[in-house]
């Protein structure tokens, strides 16, 4: 139980944001003011411990760069990305699942053609893939703006590439009228998060690995709707039960068949065994 | 209410920690994660508002270096670090209460003799100090060493001041056989806490003030119990009652009775009006 002196403190910095003229901001400081001294009464830490969480928020935001954000990645292993993701995404039944847009977005994907191959002679297992995106009512939206990008075979995207020219694993498609939009890549492999800072350190120290199981990303966006910001990961991917993001959701892992060399649905003829993907999105609702 | 597919990355995360080899350790990620999601459940937060505070955090981070430990002045803000404080002081009715460190307390305080003067010539208005070291029963406490340290008219420490060669308004005394030490000083003055970064911003956004009421820190430290750490505040100073830090404490308040020009208690002329502070430490338990 509280002792009243130390509930005093609590009610004192509650009393002391009063005066703050956001209510927004009122409520989050407040709010963070009952939760912060909670988790505080409910550890007791000593003094000692206390310095060392310091120390360790200090080194999170001096880890961070432009090409690196460790306060991401602490969010991410704490699940909490994913948990502001679900709050945000509240969807009606039969929308297709969110999950984290993770740092390796890129805003300006190069717009690519319809049936192109992504993988620009990455190595790796050759993968055809075909989505359809579809309303809620399974009806067809065209000129949906389909951003996809993975990692590579080694476990890398582009950007983490020193001196990248170009774009690798990554595209903008455009859904034709009919919905869909195809694209050769290669099937992606299971990567583990960056754990060469203070969030490793504590992944380690609580004897968690750093891996993702393998997935595509996808951003599609229309004009009257929020994007869906989303994975398909692999079904016969490790970590599937254990992502290190808490990125996985059942409805988005799917189905990648292999195929034996020879002739692919676009006439491609491969040399050596290829796998496909087919998957149909549905878009949230009109805002 | 917390959905239930909301709940159940909460439980993940939880889940994920259970093989934390360290039974401290796991109790504390174990409550980080209850706490943190429950905070993100009581204020929902947009992706832009999640952004912001990553954002804030990072800067926080990147805001501290050698000499400013701006994640220290968020917890001392927030009234967390008076709060672990209070946490880890549950003493015995009678002891002299603690409070925060703060962030200018330097180990290697030059050691000097009764009666010294530690204003080294810095402008202010003097100030006689006498305090008595004792235990819980009144029996006074020879030898133990008492570090004082305190602002300059100007509301900066010594080691604030760019190119400081000797340490001023700080020093490590020790205790004659009756308890008992004194020093001149020169009265200190109330002071805002760095508030040129994000904790600064914070406060803005807030409507808060900066600043601290006038004190003297003071560390008694004696080999068989742990220090008393804690302040002496000037009972006619401002924003006593609105700490920025949440560092005062009544039984901490103390007069400082102004005196006319003439001679002080040890003898010394003075040509101007001075003050004084007598105050009685009571040491905590032996450990």
């Amino acid at each position: 139980m509280t002792r009243p002196d130390e509930e005093a403190i609590t009610q004192a910095v509650i009393a002391r944001f009063g005066q703050t003229p956001d209510p927004r901001l009122k409520t989050i400081v407040t709010e963070l003011t009952r939760s912060l001294h909670g988790f505080v009464q409910a550890v007791e830490p000593t003094f000692d411990e206390w310095l060392a969480a310091i120390r360790f928020l200090t080194e999170v935001g001096q880890m961070s760069t432009g090409s690196r954000q460790e306060f991401i990645l602490l969010s991410d292993t704490l699940g909490v990305s994913m948990l502001v993701d679900a709050i945000n995404h509240r969807q009606a039944e039969g929308v297709t699942e969110s999950t984290v847009l993770g740092p390796f977005f890129v805003e300006t994907a190069p717009s690519l053609p319809d049936g192109v191959d992504i993988a620009s002679g990455e190595a790796g297992e050759p993968l055809y893939v075909e989505v359809t995106i579809a309303d809620l009512d399974g009806r067809p939206v065209a000129d949906a703006e389909i951003d996809v990008w993975q990692s590579d075979a080694e476990g890398f995207y582009d950007v983490q590439r020193e001196g990248l020219e170009t774009h690798s694993l990554r595209a903008r498609l455009t859904s034709g009228p009919d919905g869909r939009a195809r694209f050769w890549s290669i099937l992606p492999t299971p990567y583990p998060i960056p754990d060469d800072g203070p969030v490793g350190r504590m992944l380690q120290a609580t004897r968690r690995h750093p891996w993702r199981p393998a997935h595509l990303h996808f951003k599609i966006s229309t004009p009257d709707r929020e994007p869906l910001i989303t994975h398909l990961f692999v079904r016969d991917s490790a970590y599937l039960d254990s992502d290190a993001v808490f990125g996985v959701k059942d409805t988005l892992i799917c189905d990648f068949p292999s195929h034996p060399a020879g002739v692919a649905p676009d006439g491609r003829m491969l040399d050596r065994p290829w796998r496909s993907l087919e998957h149909a999105f549905r878009l949230p609702l009109r805002k």
